[in-house]
């Protein structure tokens, strides 16, 4: 293990740390508007919902690393306290990613990036139409955590309205994870896709868990399980009893107990190879009565 | 497009939308410890980074949308404002799942979900050793969004000291985006891995980008185009000039020439159809001259 103190780094340092550990940042293509009219977007992925009552959507055009000079996102806000935070999906991830160059202000960059722009219901910054969400925000709070180089500067966005594309909502109004194709931030130059194989699901845990302190040492000290494998042990809310164990061990195991009847060490290697595939398909009840079965 | 209005939803679908619209989310995983001396530990993914000077991380423990309860992560904090905030990767996914389970107060929930934990150089929190980052914190605000269910509390989290798995660092100390295999928080039950394939870099823009208003309008309008594809041509400084394009049209696009002579239609077909491919290889300045070499 390496140890860092961030007060003895150089900020660049330390802010690339913190991105390359924190991820993946979902990313908000903040649309805004200048007193003057003059629109302004820009990605930021120090952001994320926080609240659901109230709506409450933060994110931080922090300070420029380089020269300490603030952004026009953030100026903006300070003369209109309005955005829209448009969520960026694959189809628009590059026009997003030209809209973090540095344009000169008073350049309409929603044109320049060549986004179309919609009028919002309720606040003046306009929306995005190829962005499969917009969110129409008032904001309610700026706090500004530093005022030197890469200070964050938190804007509290409250959700006023939410506008969606009716292509990624299923029956339930739900937002359809595949069909969204959400991309995220990772550390330096790096996008990650948030769609087709890279999602799965898990299911919430059961309160009743028996957890890893009631597992058999013998299981708990596996060199075939893993963790993963562990926790999925622990999630259930019973172990099978020794009826259901012998049962399954004279119906599914014989062939391994036969193959390893004079190496006990073997057999246990074998049964916790079995247990582990039947855990990676999804059949605890299955890999915990392989286990169980060794000491029957 | 559909629109909703926050005000008049009920809690529980806003929250489901906003969970579907708003990810990847980075996860933390936050081990705390009660005035008593118990930890415990609980991952939450309204997380995220917010400023590198100071570096703080914001995280929200927000109150429960079935019963307004709040969760022990923030009554300890409450008690001790300190904080480990583990990064949660591949292999400790289902670990990190379980810990979400609602074990009575005063279990010990590192124990509980199998991990092993270190104590902190600088507070009282410990960490957890599977982690592959974990940040010490301080917490020097909290903030509560509201105090109906479902409203989040703001842990301003200030890092004190940094400890990373050596085996995920490259030579300049940075983390090595495959290597520490993050895993996100999508809406519903979804989770996203945000390595391997997943994974893909794009540089950042060029300031001096010539932008979507000096595409040429035919480019602009192109049915074989994309916005991704159109916004890396205009990401370029400027455009091949007309001797570029004519040697390139001589050399490399002779044959698809010949092939559509007397089908101009056809032949822009062709041409885009190539520029899209080229585009696709990281090719734009070619790209640039297939295009403009319709009109040469």
């Amino acid at each position: 293990m390496k140890s860092f103190d961030p007060s003895s780094m150089h900020v660049r340092d330390l802010h690339s740390l913190l991105l390359g550990a924190i991820g993946p940042r979902p990313i908000a293509l903040a649309s805004t508007i200048s007193k003057e009219g003059v629109p302004n977007l820009s990605p930021f992925s120090f952001f994320n919902v926080f609240s659901a009552n109230p709506p409450i959507l933060i994110f931080s055009p922090a300070r420029r690393g380089a020269d300490n000079t603030t952004k026009h996102t953030y100026e903006n806000i300070k003369e209109v306290p309005e955005v829209v935070i448009n969520i960026v999906n694959y189809d628009i991830t590059h026009q997003m990613v030209l809209s973090s160059a540095n344009f000169e202000k008073g350049i309409n960059e929603i044109e320049k990036v060549g986004f179309t722009s919609l009028d919002s219901d309720l606040i003046k910054p306009k929306r995005i139409k190829e962005s499969p969400v917009q969110f129409e925000c008032t904001v309610n709070q700026v706090i500004e955590l530093g005022d030197g180089p890469a200070a964050g500067n938190l804007i509290f966005a409250e959700v006023l309205k939410i506008h969606v594309h009716e292509n990624i909502l299923n029956e339930q109004n739900k937002i359809d994870q595949q069909k969204i194709k959400l991309v995220g931030r990772m550390g330096g130059d790096t996008y990650v896709n948030a769609f087709g194989d890279c999602l799965y699901d898990i299911k919430r845990p059961n309160d009743d868990n028996i957890g890893f302190d009631h597992l058999p040492k013998d299981i708990r000290l596996s060199k075939i399980l893993s963790g993963n494998d562990l926790a999925l042990l622990a999630n259930e809310s019973s172990i099978p009893d020794e009826t259901d164990v012998n049962e399954y061990k004279l119906l599914d195991l014989s062939s391994l107990f036969m193959q390893h009847e004079e190496n006990a060490p073997l057999l246990e290697i074998a049964l916790h190879n079995h247990a582990k595939d039947l855990i990676s398909k999804g059949n605890i009840n299955d890999a915990w009565k392989t286990l169980l079965a060794f000491n029957n």
